[in-house]
């Protein structure tokens, strides 16, 4: 990946776990070969979009007969990524970091959830799915000790540096953040955001440029 | 915004959420004032994709002046549909749902929560921010009745689809998905998604991508 050549659009690497979600549901119904026109059916890209996207990583589909859906799948999984397991930390164990939690510990292969941290004395102390609350005061010297891979910020915005901080002094490579704000981090650690309200608001302009076209 | 000549693109819907969000604190800070270079360097976009993100929507600066903050804030609202009220429910009352909904309610001016849901007897019957749950079943009616106009699912996947049809059938004007599933609807209703795992997975790839160039 290092010729800019291969650089991988941002928008790719968006479109990709679309991908990996629709694969997968064809891997559980026993589906081994599709394709492009057939994903074009299914995800809603048009045919060309999908080769092209597949392409770039070295293309796995064969002419005439398509895709092999578990090889396809396997392949999107190395580049996202996630043929590895993730040490994670929750930070701020309020609903929605409990949901996150609850979500990851669920649903997701490979994430490890070893540490939740908040600073309100309540809920320190607290059990979820086995792991203790520990107090924010010891998130950094945890994070170093413990080698987490993953730090996820579900505090409210006022905290959230100061959380990113203590995530990157300890060494994290990456942050899933959810407060509202744009968080100032190093570049050696990537960050994405899950920013609820610029969803919120793209949903009501649909709502009322839909309005104004009727 | 009939003429095609003005239809938005779906990048800028994305982008403007996030003007909205710095123009609210330059407010706040009593900002009368800004150019689009200094947008540019809160913001990361270029100076040049600013004014022409703007001029879209009819050019609201003026030359050797720079912006009004004010003005554009409220111009984004009312582009945004922000500058009315949407009565909403949510469904699906677990840790998303009441995270969701305390969110909304602390943070959100113009959405109204008016009505909770569930399946779950356990969570029927319990109240949150002075709203009761009802049972799910009651959900359609109620949609048609009170004549919501935005419904939020935070339900699991192999509800979700149950959960929109219902929406859909009450009126609902959009849909806010959280549950892992491409919903069927009709044209008529718009959806915005947020797909957790689709957010969490960019994050894996761009660490794997980071290694790798190291």
């Amino acid at each position: 990946m290092k010729d800019s050549n291969t650089k991988i659009s941002y928008a790719i690497i968006r479109r990709l776990p679309r991908y990996r979600r629709y694969l997968n549901e064809l891997r559980k119904k026993g589906v081994s070969k599709v394709s492009s026109n057939e994903l074009s059916d299914l995800i809603g890209y048009t045919a060309s979009q999908i080769r092209q996207d597949l392409n770039t990583f070295g293309g796995f589909g064969q002419q005439g007969y398509g895709y092999s859906v578990d090889h396809l799948y396997k392949e999107i999984n190395k580049i996202l990524g996630l043929d590895r397991e993730y040490k994670t930390v929750v930070v701020g164990i309020g609903n929605l970091g409990q949901a996150i939690t609850n979500y990851t510990y669920y649903y997701k292969i490979g994430f490890n959830i070893v540490g939740l941290f908040d600073i309100n004395p309540k809920v320190v102390g607290l059990s979820f799915n086995g792991v203790t609350v520990r107090d924010f005061s010891e998130l950094e010297e945890y994070v170093r000790k413990e080698k987490i891979d993953i730090g996820i910020i579900c505090v409210n915005r006022e905290n959230a540096q100061e959380v990113a901080d203590a995530l990157v002094s300890g060494g994290v490579e990456g942050i899933w953040n959810f407060a509202p704000v744009d968080l100032e981090i190093p570049d050696s650690v990537v960050i994405e955001n899950v920013h609820l309200s610029e969803s919120l608001h793209t949903l009501t302009f649909l709502i009322h440029n839909k309005d104004q076209e009727q």
